[in-house]
């Protein structure tokens, strides 16, 4: 499955005006919650380098060794993007980044891969997830954050890779699906539960769809449509591996 | 400890005089014997690269995370170096690099680190001595090659790093030196453990030192001579760590 046979985005409700980028000086609280979301996105991009590069040591060849710690490495680029955008707007990076730390460390130990596949599946379904969900957010916030969002929530060529190498192990053995499908029903579950504690615990990052103190965000409607895209586009990719969501 | 105190490297025998770069083509031993050198040190650098990036995880503070991240990503470029230069000599890469692929995973497997100084002192210390043995066998090779091996072995800024946080741990609690010196030790002789496995199984390689048909090598006395210079150099590595060789 590629990119562009994914559902489309949702549009905010009609009455939403995305922020101007002048809100980022203006408005503490939206400035406040950009930042988090530019940090959260940025320590799971530096995680997803982390695990993307460990996982790669599984390979059965060198050849796929070497193409998944390409992949990695082009997360790093996307890690360094979001930091330099951070310092940019006069933020420290680590302090940014920090909140999410416990968060990306118990999905990460919840979810390590126990071979090869796991480890493709994990970086396909799991980041496909949270960059869905990411790409989301980004209807909600100005042009020059929402322009980063979309750059790093690109397809690193994950999809066509991994589909590829999860359809040949599946023909060559069609008993590993039951066991891969499971473990894609763990990855979202693992990925929705850190993602309702980090709701949870920054108010600044869940007003961005909510909506805040003059700022109109998503009704209860338009949540419900965001969360079935969510599941839409996650059925699609297990699909696409050849497995039941 | 800076490269710049390093002990001078060796310089080969007075009747020896490196290949010229056309040996490449004219010279089907020394070709071979120069893709087998860019083979384990790409394979090397790569897995480096999946270990740094791995142990950086392990980091106390976000901020360390991502510095030990920064240098994973400088080994992923050295691997790119060494790789476009194997395909740039009509090379295979993944046939050039899968010969050593066992070695270096039983390396790896033998000294996985338990916690981050473990990590720290073994991308210092095992790479240290892996890099200065690289640099000693570059004298024996033609021009072009040595300067891209010049080029992939010099410091990525681990020393200074590794160096600070070190030295702080084992002030702010001294019992820690005992075990991080074993530790040192360990990775010695795993790595010459795993060097002299390589040097049977690869008999071109080994000839670039000692010498093959119609091509001088180092004799006895100057490999007495690389042994005592790598010994010096890993041991001044453990004394800026604060640590007994």
């Amino acid at each position: 499955m590629t990119a562009e046979q994914e559902m489309p985005l949702g549009e905010p409700a009609d009455d939403f005006t995305a922020p101007d980028p002048s809100a980022l000086e203006t408005d503490p609280v939206y400035r406040e919650a950009v930042i988090d979301l530019l940090g959260v996105l940025a320590y799971g991009e530096l995680t997803a380098f982390e695990r993307t590069a460990s996982d790669a040591a599984l390979a059965p060849t060198v050849g796929d060794e070497s193409a998944l710690a390409e992949m990695a490495n082009a997360e790093f680029r996307h890690f360094r993007h979001l930091r330099d955008r951070l310092i940019q707007m006069g933020v420290d990076p680590e302090a940014a980044m920090t909140p999410f730390k416990t968060s990306y460390a118990e999905f990460h130990s919840h979810t390590m891969p126990s071979d090869w596949l796991e480890g493709l599946i994990k970086a396909y379904v799991g980041d496909g997830i949270g960059m869905d969900f990411y790409r989301e957010i980004s209807r909600y916030v100005d042009a020059s954050t929402r322009e980063l969002v979309e750059t790093v929530c690109e397809d690193l060529g994950h999809s066509a890779f991994v589909v590829d190498r999860v359809r040949a192990a599946i023909d060559a053995d069609p008993r590993v699906a039951g066991r891969l499908a499971l473990w894609g029903r763990r990855l979202v579950g693992e990925a929705l539960s850190q993602a309702q504690r980090v709701a949870a615990e920054r108010d600044a990052l869940s007003s961005l769809i909510v909506g805040g103190v003059d700022r109109p965000g998503a009704d209860l409607a338009e949540m419900g449509r965001m969360l079935a895209r969510l599941t839409e586009n996650h059925t699609r990719r297990m699909t696409a591996l050849g497995l039941a969501a």
